[in-house]
């Protein structure tokens, strides 16, 4: 895909654009300024909803955003009239210092549910953040700092995309998500902006795409959050349109399933608790629909799991996996593989089962579940249907983060 | 429930039964026998089946089960032909050696997936056990020994139901399961005998109606195995119909509710790795199927299990849990309490959130949460539904065990 280039800097990258981060303990603000924007989101799916995600959605209606406040340490969740009216109060805020319409403005938190926010001291630490507003690199890298609650390192990235005609824009994303992540969104927000000329319901559908690809494709826990956001607004500085015969251009589309893919992994990476990386590829499914089902299954089991923590090649439970995940399957033809990126074992080939005991398939696979990369690959060897999905294996530390969280 | 009383001795309380248990290492045999048996079964739904799955599941059609020969230390799962080719081996073995049609013996396996069957060891465990059939308290507390795994005590049940007709009969169980526990059966194997004359189709109709309330009403860690089990045998000794107008006697499935219920409970208290059971029950909940959704999605949260684990009353996650399951509700007039048999303290009454930082709610939510049993009471305020699940916290050690299962 040499139409989609890398870029440092994060946010820095986009023209037009101001962002800032600022913390006091577990309390973080992040700003994004992106003056007259088009813009479209996805949410959660969790039938209990925070009240930031319930004021968010009303706001983006008019597909219209200029910027965005982020707290971290609070969801804001299950905190009734008093979590809406915080809501309303942060972006008064917000809307005076920056002189914005109170409409045009987005509002996101994540953390604790079911605590009062404390509006005090989120409102001293977002003065801070609107203080440090810039367009540098150092300013997006607090802006990704800010949002992060069990993180352990900030996600950023930005690429570069030149369209089918030739010209070239600009695609740059933030998110954070570590526990609480499930398919169809985890606790995760995640803020993108391009310097394209979009409308808002291209970057719906755009964005929906891309999130299915990536978003939708990783699980730490299973836990579904009350909060995820993935917002995208598009500032038009490079004055380039995106969108040919009312279809977004598929090299834009194309750049922006790989920045949402790279963003999805570094949350999987970074997965609470996780030491290893896990990335489940199935080929030859019955249709893509199973292969998602069979890819997130394998990411998803607890055993596989463990088992990818303590480097044991018990690849029955991916067996076992595949099976309780719904999708159609034929044991006897099935070929199963794990590789690391420097060697990679057949572990049950076309049904025949390689890896039994004391052979030298499953003394490769042993090296092989050591790694810091352990790739499943499956093929089905029904159809077409392929989908990749990555997770983490689970530790000692998912338990100790999550057992001691609150308190 | 005055028509049900609980007896000790496992099997030894029905009359023309013998079972065994023997082990060497982490090779255990099982066999239990009872002669002339109608029987009935259900398996799991995973769909890749393990070898003695498959056989059993024929073996079963003609509703006749004469002994049941259970091996635990491999699953013979993933074997292929060879696998099919070990459980004729071993119910030939059964058969010369009982004088049993080999057409009246069920098989069953519990163990790592994708391994040989070794039949030479697993042969010599079962003329071990075949040498020790009785029918003492000690055999049953064998038989139930020698199909563990993981588990750390075995779980045998008996009970003494009087019918509606003034008659009395016992139902007798034991139980293994630990990890690969999930709705829908896990890695569970239970044999049940009762010495009520029943034909096959209704203990099938009264073990699928009691399976349902209990064996997938547990949930350790959401994975689903390839082997689970349930068999229920009637030996008929008793010369006492359980059968009433072609429907099963309404007290003989409560108390087969009660077995099967007491041990999916032992099973979710040994849960890999398990220090604290979780219990949550959902009332008014819109029908009963919202009701299963909401309590199994509570019991399976990896962050709640963590947070039970280390004593956090994070109440959030409970609301987060019932939000993602997709069952209704309406957060405005949720009540959510906890609870751990001494002392019981609503967190949110009728929407209203009380148990905010710093208040007694909260301090007294505190203590509840360090108990060995926290139970979790919902009332939904929408309907009549209600269920209750079952399971229990995720520690370092389930971890620890599934990092160094195969290894």
């Amino acid at each position: 895909m040499g139409f989609i280039r890398n870029l440092d800097g994060g946010f820095s990258v986009i023209e037009n654009l101001e962002v800032s981060g600022a913390r006091e303990g577990k309390f973080g603000v992040t700003i994004i300024v992106s003056r007259g924007s088009t813009a479209s989101a996805v949410f959660t799916s969790n039938n209990v909803v925070a009240a930031p995600v319930k004021y968010t959605k009303k706001a983006i209606k008019n597909g219209r955003i200029s910027a965005v406040f982020v707290n971290s340490g609070n969801a804001n969740c299950f905190t009734g009239e008093q979590g809406f009216k915080d809501c309303e109060t942060l972006v008064e805020l917000i809307s005076r210092d920056l002189k914005i319409p109170k409409d045009e403005i987005a509002i996101s938190s994540t953390g604790v549910i079911g605590r009062e926010m404390p509006i005090d001291i989120i409102s001293k630490v977002a003065y801070e953040s609107l203080s440090k507003l810039g367009n540098k690199a150092e300013n997006s890298l607090a802006a990704a700092r800010a949002i992060m609650t069990t993180d352990t390192f900030p996600k950023e990235c930005a690429v570069e995309v030149t369209l089918t005609n030739g010209e070239t824009v600009k695609i740059a994303g933030i998110t954070k998500g570590s526990g609480m992540i499930a398919p169809n969104m985890g606790t995760m927000l995640s803020f993108i902006v391009t310097d394209a000329v979009i409308p808002a319901n291209q970057i719906n559908k755009a964005l929906k795409k891309a999130a299915d690809v990536s978003f939708n494709m990783i699980v730490v826990d299973g836990d579904e959050s009350t909060n995820d956001t993935c917002l995208m607004m598009a500032n038009g500085a490079s004055d380039v349109e995106a969108v040919n015969d009312g279809e977004v251009d598929v090299n834009f589309q194309e750049a922006l399933n790989y920045l949402c893919i790279d963003l999805a992994k570094k949350m999987a990476r970074d997965g609470e608790g996780a030491t290893k990386f896990i990335e489940a590829n199935v080929f030859g499914a019955k249709d893509s629909e199973d292969a998602k089902l069979a890819s997130k299954s394998i990411i998803s089991s607890s055993l596989f799991k463990s088992a990818v923590f303590g480097g044991d090649p018990n690849w029955g439970r991916i067996v076992s996996a595949i099976g309780y995940s719904g999708c159609d399957l034929n044991p006897d033809i099935i070929t199963i593989s794990i590789a690391d990126g420097e060697d990679e074992v057949d572990l049950v080939r076309k049904g025949e089962i390689l890896a039994f005991e004391n052979t030298p398939y499953l003394e490769r696979a042993e090296k092989i579940m050591q790694s810091k990369n352990v790739i499943v690959n499956i093929d089905m060897d029904l159809g077409e249907g392929q989908a990749t999905a990555w997770g983490c294996d689970l530790t000692y530390d998912y338990v100790k983060i999550n057992a001691e969280y609150t308190t």
